[in-house]
């Protein structure tokens, strides 16, 4: 009795219900919202979220600025033309990295996490990308971001409506994007 | 009876389990693996995780090359000295974007899920960047990849071996990289 697998045991009666993979398959890019307010409860969630991504050499070079006062808000709308719809939102928050050694790739990593969380809660988003480079400004200038830093996006948050539900999520078909050893021998036929 | 709410009492009996948020938060980076193969159905998953990631204007810029031939895996390891890990792994995905308009952030995402997935179930990785240009050509040249492609990572896979349990996460605190409306003020004092 002393040796049984108890390990293995607890694992093969493991329920899997909600899980990553089924998170993942479900998230839809969302771009209009609920209203109502994000709780702060869960808004850590997200942060936390966000934190505990990997990061090339461990830098961990994130800064995430949290925005939920209406007129900011309403100012991150104007300034962002790719993003009107951020004016609309109950929250945003603001993807900065510092000195990172693969900015973009760290900055991936942590707000992928980040929508995979919020998603399970209830919340969508879509990436703002802030490339025209006089919004940018403005925004860091608005925000106070530090003119070293690398501001790489603004994720507007809120409640899903319902038409988001079955919405599905259209990908080119895996046969043409993966490979079996080499580039060019398809690994899956489907 | 008709207008019984039945979406609303579905969701309140949901039962959420090992779900995402504590899957992103015991996930660590792992660079030695069991030997024991991993099944293609497990790589088929990570293989759709990866490519239900959003990418920028939805280009879905990714090709993943799976390799798990041991003459293969033992060459990478030999080529890219920072992952010299690789020749031990049972398996590696390389991430190759092509034509992506942000190719970083795109890969970053797609790789994060992809990792999630996997560490679902059972799996560990380690990010092996190929900044080195020699070693990056001639991994391309390994793999078969069209030069105008770019290789952004090699992800090793493998089952994960005890000591990987209660490794933890050790991050910055909350407070030095959460903001509360500007750049400066504190979100969280944690």
């Amino acid at each position: 009795m002393a040796t049984l697998p108890l390990v293995a045991i607890a694992r093969s009666e493991e329920v899997k219900p909600v899980e990553v993979y089924e998170c993942i398959r479900s998230r839809v890019t969302v771009r209009s919202f609920k209203p109502d307010p994000v709780p702060e409860a869960v808004v850590r969630r997200v942060l936390r979220a966000g934190r505990w991504a990997p990061s090339s050499r461990n830098r961990q070079p994130w800064h995430f600025i949290v925005v939920s006062d209406p007129q900011m808000l309403k100012r991150l709308g104007e300034i962002a033309t790719s993003g009107r719809f951020i004016a609309d939102a109950p929250l945003a928050i603001a993807i900065v990295v510092d000195d990172a050694d693969r900015p973009e790739l760290d900055a991936g990593r942590a707000l992928q996490q980040m929508e995979l969380v919020a998603w399970d809660e209830g919340l969508g988003t879509c990436f703002v990308g802030l490339r025209v480079e006089e919004q940018n400004r403005q925004i860091k200038e608005l925000l106070g971001i530090p003119e070293q830093m690398e501001l790489v996006t603004l994720l507007p948050f809120g409640y899903r409506t319902d038409d988001t539900e079955g919405r599905g999520n259209r990908r080119r078909p895996l046969r043409e994007i993966t490979h079996r050893e080499r580039f060019g021998d398809p690994y899956i036929d489907e």
